[in-house]
């Protein structure tokens, strides 16, 4: 039976020693709705999970939507990142586009920046910042824009954990920063044998089935991808079936004996 | 001569002793560009102000824009505050718009956060708030709004002074949130003998002469508005007209012998 | 059992002779969705009803959302109307602005243009303009609001029938316009005996129960607003609740023996 | 001297019959305002130009611009073409963006529409359309977006006349979709040999002096770009120094005898 899950979080993360007993953390991108259009059930993912990565106001979120998903987070017991992303509301923030390193750090800076003013109005900390969308693929495969995503966290807050695609340019950008970074992997997602996501232009490479889902996510928490450790889980819950598999995973890897806890309290 | 200008900051505001000798600052809207549109002359203004009102991205303004004038600030040595203004870019945030409590403050709270963010990485400090447009506007007749944009400089950060039209609903709203307030005045406006504004609508609301404008200046400077004590006096840059007002304005406090000097020092 | 419906439109509005036998329209605002946001079940709500109010991206709707909201509304033969908003996506378009005339009257001729750039790529004609949210009811008031909205309709095309608000100051611009206007009804909120809406902030002023707004629906049909005639009724379709008020109206009005037909139909 | 000029129009395109007498169309982006921005000095431009693209408000324009470019347009009886470019104000249209070939078609046909409203309203003929910036770029080498752009082009009006860079496969894409298509080449810009052009990174690929863009311009204008004939030039008129090019390039063509008409007279 596992001690800790986010519906009863450690106090202080003090029994979470890495190396000690594994552990990991459930990841999900929240705060997407906007004005008067609501995406996803925050609520219903917010005792499924560890992390909250909320949206900033670019491609999805707005000060009121920010200020509610913060407050839910608060309530249950689950840390704070901040999910920046590209000046792409039509597009959520999934459409590639071409920035300068100039601009998208500043872009992140920004971002960054109007979610800790609610974080701290509501007496919540930022613990990680991960990219959103097109930003974090192209991110994930371009040093540069890397670096000035890096940037722009470390200048911020040296003390931020920068979350990234495991094996990423991303994750490169942030250790060679100085920041500590977080290797993400994806549950629903088939892996190729490099380590590598499986095109979704291939049959297979998205998971359906809860218990394949679940599976997936024992295997990415027990073993890596591609040998090297995965730090956080990224859960969808922007659909009713995404809950399920949010819920089948969290049981799945509690039941395992895994901790499931926050990457502040991981590092 | 005067000892203290913003082209010679004083170190550390230590001699500008209030209620020792005179002393005023002088703000003025900057960093109003956006994209490839360029909006007044910033370099020409900070030489010849104290404290720079830097927009925040909502009326105008932009993350690079921002960056950039935070550092020209830091190079000019002057005080730079945030610039809230309404979601409304295409009106620049000068046309009335019916926002909630709720959503003025949380609007509010993200231009401040997302400012700082840019003031943190470029090594400056956030000293004060002043609202743009008509959210001044509408703030400094509705004390629910003025409430809620004092709510939100407070829950950021209660040691931020917040500028408001002298003797306004805002200024009230900022003391009864436990702020420190600044009360401004305008060289350009005539006024009426109860210290409200004359109206745009009537002749000679807007005075066009530097002459007229610095006299204006000084009196406001030294009598106050209404015999109400004015901190801080706002001066335009969007045009070389505007620019020679302020010169005009400068030059004629500090022969006059007043200090100029952020808020920072006179609080 | 009624003869026409939605579902099987009248082929040429022949038969449909105002005065002759009774009639109305029933319109609701589709195409409100946005991006990666789903907003409102347009797909059920037409077969329900003889008037689609298309979302032209100011407050809602983006161009994708547009053509296919265009396609649905044919294929379900429901005539399209423009549903020109503020420009306010954040939000939703029901916060009250302060346009100038001429600011209103360009925003509505832009909004207008983009929607029958869709229409006449899908072979589909416009048949009104109903202004959304604040704008509707701002133009309810402001007469030089209304003549601005009403000048951009006619402007545009002198043919397009302006809906407003049974007795509104929108529906005086629009016939000084020398448009057709189309006086609209709330078949889901109480009326004054004076015909104004009740306000939201007493009890009872909004209809809750299926049979009772369908009650009031046939009372509007059949009596109109203080003695004036209705020509259509506003039915909402963001919820599943609304749908079915939608349905109860329909089913109410066709079993009455009115004729349910589009404004096209009607003038 | 020369016969014909923007200022003193043909009446009726009557005299300019292609292959007769050679006849070249000058072409600027005007209508860039957005808001309280101003930028480019549009009155300056319409007397030496036969063509102006107006803005459509998603890369910058706004309604009351797009009404007052039209106007002035009509006023110098210079043709009007849209000028349709990416949802980025911040990045003014010219950062590449990934958009399907369904998003950009639509987003072509909504702008299309907005400004015809406004063609409409002030009783001028829309002749041309031309992507702007990174829309023009990217649909010059991908067929597919070249495919879309045409689409929306065509299913919006098949009468008009597309822009697109010469020997690109807008051009390509135009001529497939039944368009008639303009060929542009840039008066001031350096061409390869093999007609693309020289890339800004390399020296001498922007030509300053006047007179050696004036010479550009008669060269493309009389032999074409790699064999190819070239229907229409670009001039920009955002700084003073692009006025000045305009001014050489519009004197050195109607100097050395060529006719400059709107497309509207070429074909």
């Amino acid at each position: 039976m596992p001690r800790f899950t986010s519906a009863t979080p450690a106090p202080a993360c003090i029994c979470v020693e890495k190396g000690l007993m594994a552990a990991i953390d459930l990841n999900s991108d929240l705060g997407e709705s906007f004005g008067a259009y609501r995406l996803g059930d925050d609520a219903a993912m917010m005792p499924l999970i560890t992390s909250a990565n909320v949206a900033c106001g670019f491609h999805a979120g707005d000060p009121l939507v920010m200020a509610a998903t913060l407050r839910l987070a608060r309530a249950a017991g689950v840390a704070v990142g901040a999910h920046p992303g590209y000046p792409d509301l039509q597009g959520f923030g999934r459409r590639d586009m071409d920035l300068t390193p100039e601009e998208a750090e500043a872009c992140v800076l920004y971002q960054l920046g109007a979610l800790a003013a609610f974080a701290r109005a509501e007496g919540v900390d930022l613990v990680h910042v991960k990219p959103h969308g097109a930003l974090y693929n192209q991110a994930a495969r371009s040093p540069a824009l890397a670096a000035a995503v890096a940037r722009a966290v470390a200048r911020f807050s040296p003390g931020l954990i920068l979350v990234g695609l495991a094996g990423s340019a991303l994750i490169t950008a942030g250790r060679e920063a100085g920041l500590r970074v977080a290797a993400e992997a994806f549950p629903d997602r088939a892996y190729n044998p490099d380590g590598s996501l499986r095109s979704r232009r291939l049959p297979g490479a998205v998971l359906e089935a809860p218990a394949e889902v679940a599976a997936q996510a024992l295997n990415l928490a027990q073993n890596g991808v591609n040998g090297q450790p995965v730090d956080t889980l990224c859960l969808h819950g922007d659909n009713p079936a995404a809950v399920e598999h949010a819920r089948a995973v969290n049981e799945t890897l509690t039941t395992a004996g895994l901790i499931l806890a926050s990457l502040k309290c991981l590092f």
